[in-house]
């Protein structure tokens, strides 16, 4: 155990305050070592948090939360932001059940001005907050800090045109150190380096300036053209970059390691009253070599080792998750010259690293940029083209829009693999998988499939490419096969097993625990593990609406679920049987591990199997007392 | 009836090419004429159309359609378009149904390269298909044409994040006229306006290269110092406008009425082989007088009176809309300081206008930007305020995980005024607002309203305003009320009305109609007119599950419906009656009028009235057997 002095002293962002100089850099390397040490135990977010701590501390020294708002986009970048705010003592229950959020989380710090865990989200939600301020009239700051891989998100885009030339106290950090979870893309973070590769581009305006300003004029006709020219110059000089284009201050680039230098310009941008950008450039994973010499890998990490930067434990192989067997199976239907892979800067996230590799030419990493994904891959499909967009379920609520109306609505074939699909565990509420059965659902014409087992994926991905039409999804959780399942062999279709009195239904991973509870009935019921999930078949309608007793497993919101539309089929088909839905409630789910909260919503292999019991007991209870004429 | 003697010659894009100078400029006065008198007749999307003739013909003279692709994002400007390339003849079917779609449409044409009708979507689409086109060794051109409105959307930003600097043949026109529907907001509205503003920005720039070429060199130090600032200087000039920044070519600004500037500027786009914007500056409503003078009022039309400019018939008055009385509600809650409204470029399709007259300070045109306001409308409710974000169904699809992730996780307050909700006629598949209740429902803790009346209306967003929390939706339909539901008085809530039988529910419009349906029968069913409808009261669910026979009438589609989830409540609460749901088909609906397709599906009053007619006949014919022991 670590020990320190100086970070034990701060209760509260005011504390920082108090703090001299060389106080401060102390205070940066506690911090960093602290949060070393502890996500090394916790496992969590590491290299983005290393990143940040110097500006982490400016922010707080410099504004005064939580009069002043500091809204983090994405938010996984705010662990410094939850130690200095009072949350030191619980950090080790980081990102455990009833433990502190990964994220920023209203509910959980008044510091915290807002909700976060979807990117690009920030300057809207700042905007927002700093016109509410103006309002109110009091002189609050709003501050959104923003990485320059949310950068890609349409919404900052909005939001900038939208708060351009406002009034507002509106403050903008771009955290810029090139990476998106892995390296950023597109054309705005060629640009955000050329600025940076410029030396000192606010010292090149004033240069330039002050030599217009001395020029000497000779003979009149130059002169008169260098005078007219001279307005459109300066001009050009004074909104070049383009930030003052869309109407804010510019200040940076900003050596985002250096504090004095951070603190003296947020306190610039902070006394202009307008909405500024400050530029700021960190380096990812900082302060930790392993972490700074492969940040991807430092993203997101499980327990490691802090001397050797290795996992702790066995690593689990890597081949070893539906993401996996999907990128795998990518490559390999990838020989079809036709097949393009898409992701929304998730390439080793999703699995296609491989095939970004072994297709390079028709691999597109679009930025995080769900929206544009889908209608550029619609692009790609009405010329010919079959493009599979990856995505994470939580991510794809972002272009629903997009399959409908691009895609869905001409029957354009794009596929979509669904990723994380169902509970994700210690990210908590803002990335679980549990709405896109409800969204994919109310498009017509849409085909899904839910797979158990790898097998099932690679047959799915397979048949969703070169035989359905129209927008498939194709969705798998987050993630390995329950091995109990993979007995069942490469089936491609729907299962059915014989049983009697019961039927029992479910899909992918719930699928998979329902098989596995089944295996040691002395009397099992009748068991459908269904793998194309949507639409239903006539065949499959037909005869689940002759049975008395149905019980339906699902990993998803209720409203809007497989079960809930199976219903309504059942009941058009003249059911009138009993039927039993267990689903997750229609809620939002903290983090927790997937395991907990399976066994919690009655869908584990466990609860499932005493559900099973249950009510074949009630229904044998019913049938002695109808023997007996009760 | 006008003579086209010109445009009667052009039966394809290639006969264009064969006119000569004064034949095109003529042809263009014959489509201004034709596109007058036709719309005059059929209404439409006029002065978007009339500003669009050059450029359009321009377009199809430079670019080899259907080799080359043209988008057109939004698409409601794309009747010449339409006229020269084959659809001249049908053009009198404008709209209606059966007939010519007022949006391009692929499977109406091969001239129409992708679908259109929401905003900002064609640069994704036409990089999609410059990929496409790329990877398929052929050097056809993809061609976005994009309004300066639509590029307030995150989208447009988006796809040139990710097409600058790619090598493949793209060329974005950007077609300027400051409007959307209304003037155009934003920070990037004013910037092209500031290009525009610099009289030949082009010239500019080659002239004061020249002149930095030709600098007298005065003492060594200055001369030192100009050399390393003249890199620096000619980068800044050279990568000045966003475009450039964004790795495009930059074109313009041009004039869009000047068809030998046009085609000349298309033509070095098109050789460049890699992505280039052309701005183009284009008159919204050029040359007609009335559409000029006044875009807004003619960009959507109904037939109108040429000479005049005044709509034939009685104009409906503006106070018989949902949407006025929404607007006129939202005056008079507006008094309440916390009250704000928001719109994306719809202030007054929504009936906001007076709100922003009224409350100035208080109300927001985002720009076309629904996930932006969404999460600005968060912001303003975390610090208070209480914001009203007005939006028509189609688009409120672009939204959906900003309210679930921004608004809904953290029980944020803010309301959601969805208009155009149900059947919206002419506009046809790519508007109408048949989805909102699926996307709704499957989000926790959202109240939704669907009003049959304005009184209703009016006690609906008072309620969502000052009495609810979280996420509250009120969503009414195109146009005003049912005469005859008005009878009802100002009830607020859900209305029971006595019956036997049979139960027959709705909610909204089809309220209406079912009201109106029963008013005559001998033996009125029970009839439930829901005007809260989601979530349901637990009383609702208990009484509905004791009844023998329910019809469920709704105007949505029927995956993910009110009908759907009420039929899940009342199974769980033991119900075992006959359920039937009366919506619309679970599948797109083209443009045609409104009764139509209420008739059609069975949701008119004439229809249910027949339906309920049917019912109550089965049912006595049902009882009549079980008496003869049938």
């Amino acid at each position: 155990m670590e020990h320190y002095p100086i970070l034990d002293r701060i209760q509260s962002p005011s504390d920082l305050r108090a703090l001299g100089d060389w106080e401060v850099g102390r205070l940066c390397y506690e911090i960093r070592q602290f949060l070393i040490e502890h996500v090394s135990r916790t496992g969590g977010h590491l290299a983005s948090n290393l990143g940040a701590v110097e500006l982490t501390v400016a922010l707080h020294r410099v504004f005064d939360s939580p009069k002043d708002s500091i809204v983090w986009d994405v938010g996984h970048q705010s662990y410094t932001h939850k130690i200095l705010t009072g949350r030191k003592e619980r950090f080790s229950t980081l990102r455990q059940r009833n433990g502190l959020s990964g994220f920023p989380k209203p509910e959980e710090s008044e510091h915290d001005a807002f909700v976060a865990g979807h990117a690009s989200t920030s300057i809207s939600a700042a905007y927002g907050i700093a016109c509410a301020n103006k309002m109110s009239g009091n002189d609050h700051t709003a501050v959104a800090v923003v990485g320059d891989g949310a950068f890609t998100g349409g919404m900052i885009y909005e939001a900038i045109n939208n708060a351009g030339r406002s009034n507002v106290r509106l403050v903008i950090v771009l955290n810029h150190n090139d990476m998106s979870i892995s390296r950023n893309v597109g054309a705005f973070a060629r640009y955000l380096s050329t600025i940076r590769a410029k030396p000192g581009y606010l010292h090149v305006k004033q240069r330039v300036e002050s030599i217009l300003d001395h020029l000497p004029l000779v003979g009149r006709p130059l002169k008169r053209a260098l005078r007219s020219s001279k307005s459109v110059l300066k001009y050009i000089l004074f909104h070049n970059t383009f930030f003052e284009e869309m109407g804010l201050e510019y200040f940076g680039p900003v050596d985002g390691h250096n504090l004095q230098e951070l603190e003296q310009v947020l306190r610039r941008a902070k006394g202009l009253g307008r909405p500024a950008v400050v530029q700021v450039e960190t380096v990812k994973g900082k302060g930790y070599t392993f972490a700074e010499r492969n940040p991807p890998a430092y993203h997101g990490v499980s327990q490691f080792d802090i001397q050797t930067g290795s996992p702790d434990g066995e690593p689990a192989p890597a081949c070893n998750s539906f993401s996996a067997v999907f990128g795998a199976e990518m490559v390999k239907l990838g020989q079809n010259p036709k097949v393009c892979a898409i992701t929304a800067a998730m390439a080793v996230g999703t699995g296609l690293d491989p095939f970004s590799k072994a297709c390079r030419s028709r691999f597109f990493d679009v930025g995080i940029a769900e929206e544009h994904a889908v209608t550029f891959a619609a692009g790609l499909a009405v010329k010919g083209y079959i493009p599979v967009f990856a995505v994470y379920s939580t991510f794809f609520q972002r272009c629903f829009d997009q399959v409908l109306h691009d895609a869905a609505l001409e029957r354009t074939h794009i596929v979509l693999a669904i990723d994380r699909a169902g509970i994700v565990g210690d990210d908590g509420d803002t990335h679980q998988g549990i709405f896109d059965i409800s969204l994919l659902t109310s498009m017509p014409g849409i085909t899904i499939y839910s797979p158990a087992t790898f097998d099932q994926l690679r047959a799915d991905i397979k048949r969703a490419l070169f035989e359905d039409s129209g927008v498939v999804a194709v969705r798998y959780p987050r993630g390995g096969e329950n091995p109990c399942h993979c007995a069942l062999g490469p089936e491609e279709d729907d299962v059915w097993l014989d049983g009697t009195g019961l039927t029992a239904i479910s899909y992918g991973r719930t699928a998979s625990a329902l098989y596995e509870a089944v295996q040691e009935m002395e009397q099992p019921p009748e068991v459908v593990l269904l793998n194309r999930i949507w639409p239903f078949s006539e065949e499959l309608v037909r005869v689940l609406a002759r049975r008395k007793h149905i019980l339906f497993f699902e990993e998803s919101v209720q409203s809007g679920s497989i079960c809930e539309h199976l219903l309504t089929a059942l009941v058009k088909a003249g059911f009138n049987g009993k039927y039993e839905m267990v689903t997750l409630p229609d809620g939002f789910i903290r983090q927790c591990s997937i395991p907990w909260a399976l066994e919690e919503y009655g869908l584990s292999a466990q609860a499932i199997g005493r559900r099973l019991c249950e009510a074949a007991r009630e229904n044998s209870d019913n049938i002695l007392d109808e023997e007996k004429g009760w």
